[in-house]
């Protein structure tokens, strides 16, 4: 299997670097078969303007679920020191939007990221997900994306 | 032992139809011995007046988040089969309340997803939650509902 | 090993007693080697005047996580039948904070939660999380954290 780098070069995508944690997290911690990645941002600052759907339209925050997606990925690829093809199954993905009260559209926001790694990791990729409208997220980004997978120990 | 569809008209309940996933996720993913049920929610547009504290009770917050506890039930289902002997246990509910900055009984309306669990499952459906109040909720419900569950693989 | 309220005592903390769960759930489920905390939250009432960000100062809310994260250490030392040797990991913490839509800091906020954990339980302690802000929590506390935690059958 080709490296989670390559796939994404190959989609039109830069793999970004992982930052150290901002503070006194893991960006990945493993139990078992379980593997749990740290909730990862997108652009910082998206948001200082006002949250989805009032100051960002809905394109505008697919499109940081599509970043906030990508450091998910990066930080997955340093859990499995770039070795892929111990992804079983990408299980669940929490998807938080910084979000008006009246939002709706917190799917189509959410599809940014899902859509990312199912085209990345094909069947492995696609999850179950929890999408919700937060009122704020660190460093004032618009998504904040989490994931649990199911990975050969 | 029963069929969860006939627990739930037993309990008077009619089990919802499982919807396709209004996006790019799945209902259901599970990896060994752990089963995934996605974010699921009560009417779309209960919230569309308000949020749980202003437009919508502490009451009718309850009987939407039994909605989507029946909605959950539904992709349960879904997810085994229709056979709930697979269900060891419910491990982890997360609740989220689209609410006012004010809100304080998260608790009670959560409830209304608890104890059905409960009533439906037994022991085996008494679980750890996480109840939390959020600026909004996909389509403008006022409950989403998702579940970590123990099963037989 | 010694237990977690020795640990603690020595960091200078009082274990906090727990108190039964507000309503109907369980503090603690464990299904095979994953045991789920509940959220445990702060002091009640800590964010009754207004949301961190608002009334509520970073310093102040740091210590409100730290609250939780002693209730949660709590919860765990309950579900463990006081056995500190059986936690293997704690893989994930999620952190809600009832934050206004501007808040930017919940980084450091959280950190209050984790720097306990690490404290206490050393590199078992340390985790993956999600920190995020939401619209208000259980009895208008400021903070609330809930645990993913890998253990000893």
């Amino acid at each position: 299997m080709r490296t989670l780098a390559q796939r994404l070069a190959e989609l039109g995508h830069t793999r970004p670097v992982l930052a150290p944690p901002a503070s006194k997290y893991r960006h990945h911690v493993q139990g078992g078969e379980l593997l749990v990645i740290a909730g990862q941002i997108g652009t910082p600052g998206a948001a200082a303007d006002g949250p989805v759907g009032a100051a960002l339209t809905v394109e505008a925050a697919r499109a940081q679920a599509q970043i906030a997606a990508l450091n998910l990925l990066a930080a997955l690829e340093a859990a499995l020191g770039g070795d892929a093809s111990r992804i079983r199954q990408v299980l669940r993905l929490g998807v938080f939007i910084a979000a008006t009260p009246g939002f709706a559209e917190h799917g189509a926001v959410a599809d940014g990221a899902s859509e990312l790694l199912e085209a990345v990791l094909g069947e492995r990729g696609r999850h179950a997900r929890a999408a919700v409208g937060v009122a704020s997220l660190p460093r004032q980004a618009a998504v904040e994306v989490d994931a649990l997978v199911w990975v050969t120990p």
